[in-house]
């Protein structure tokens, strides 16, 4: 069965996915890169960029799972791109000639443009639709596969407000961010919706799972 | 050496101590006793209660410490009574004639009234002034002990804003309240301050333990 799924999605203690402001040269604003040092000290983050080495334990094995089993990814307008990008006819993303999704890629904006064929196996297709409308579209391209909801947190929101989402799988990293886009706004009562495990690691970020419950 | 701590601070996923409204009926408005839940499982309350059993693990383990080493507690107009006690002259807390401070306990409030001497060691003083005045006073009271900030999640957050908290145990639990009053806001950078410990329980929270960086 076809889930929906958002994985690896780094929070800050008070529920920020990113800092700001959001520029070309500051993706994450002024958090930085520091939501997903973690990652980087994983196996999976360095066979990600062809490296050796990484830590094998259980970050890595939440992380791992990013890359597993998905058949397509949607993203809101701003991971793909900073304010504006809309404007640049060039742009392809953040993530150079082979972006890490391997898969086809539904960007929301209401600019669409034609589809990008990438390196890898990423397609990026742009949309102009609702998210259960392109949850529909996402699976039918994910063939059997899971659909990664891959951030950020505005999208997330509006795919957990429309209960489309069957797996949420967030790192909750111990900085205080103090401002950017908030996780946790207008999801009050969360967890009448899904069973939550928190599991706080060596590291000293906790991961917590959310698996939607089976109605009675 | 007497610090100055704040221990069983419990908080949503989202960051809330309290829901709302706060009513007579209802101390912690929406979110009902949901935040305590963890805690009523322990011996530690179970002892506070006068009632046998209660579990002996790590929530136990952190939440007995609430009653030891602490000389005197210094607590928000918030956590002494429901908006408008200060014109109800025989209000005296929330918690009966024992309440569950035995020590001399500052109530941080613009219209103070005199002390309320109550059982079990507990005496209310009323105090209209700044965190670190208050802190000062408390500080002599408690004789050598520590020093407890012990809420509402404003008090918390004034104390911690004027850089006088030396030990933070806060307690999240898996629940998204949605509104309340926050603990975070304005603690942009608490982890330049603060070393932070993560430890998740089987009963589904994690400890959050802060404890002030030396000075290099």
């Amino acid at each position: 069965m076809s889930l929906t799924r958002i994985h690896n999605l780094a929070i800050s203690l008070d529920g920020f996915t990113t800092g700001e402001p959001q520029t070309l040269e500051t993706p994450f604003g002024h958090a930085g890169e520091r939501l997903h040092q973690w990652m980087f000290a994983t196996r999976f983050w360095n066979e990600t960029v062809g490296k050796p080495g990484g830590s094998e334990g259980a970050d890595h094995a939440f992380a791992v799972r990013h890359g597993q089993g998905f058949g397509a990814e949607i993203m809101g307008a701003n991971k793909f791109g900073p304010p504006g990008w809309q404007d640049d006819p060039a742009w392809q993303g953040w993530w150079g000639p082979n972006p890490p999704f391997h898969t086809p890629t539904f960007v929301l904006t209401h600019r669409p443009r034609p589809p990008l064929v990438m390196e890898g196996g990423t397609t990026f297709h742009f949309l102009d639709t609702s998210p259960a409308e392109a949850l529909e579209i996402a699976r039918e391209a994910a063939d059997g596969q899971d659909v990664r909801v891959g951030g950020g947190a505005s999208v997330v929101r509006e795919f957990l407000s429309a209960g489309l989402v069957d797996r949420m799988h967030l790192v909750q990293v111990p900085i205080v961010l103090g401002r950017g886009v908030r996780v946790w706004d207008g999801l009050e009562a969360l967890e009448e919706t899904y069973d939550v495990e928190a599991v706080s690691t060596p590291s000293g970020v906790t991961h917590l799972s959310f698996t939607r419950k089976v109605p009675a």
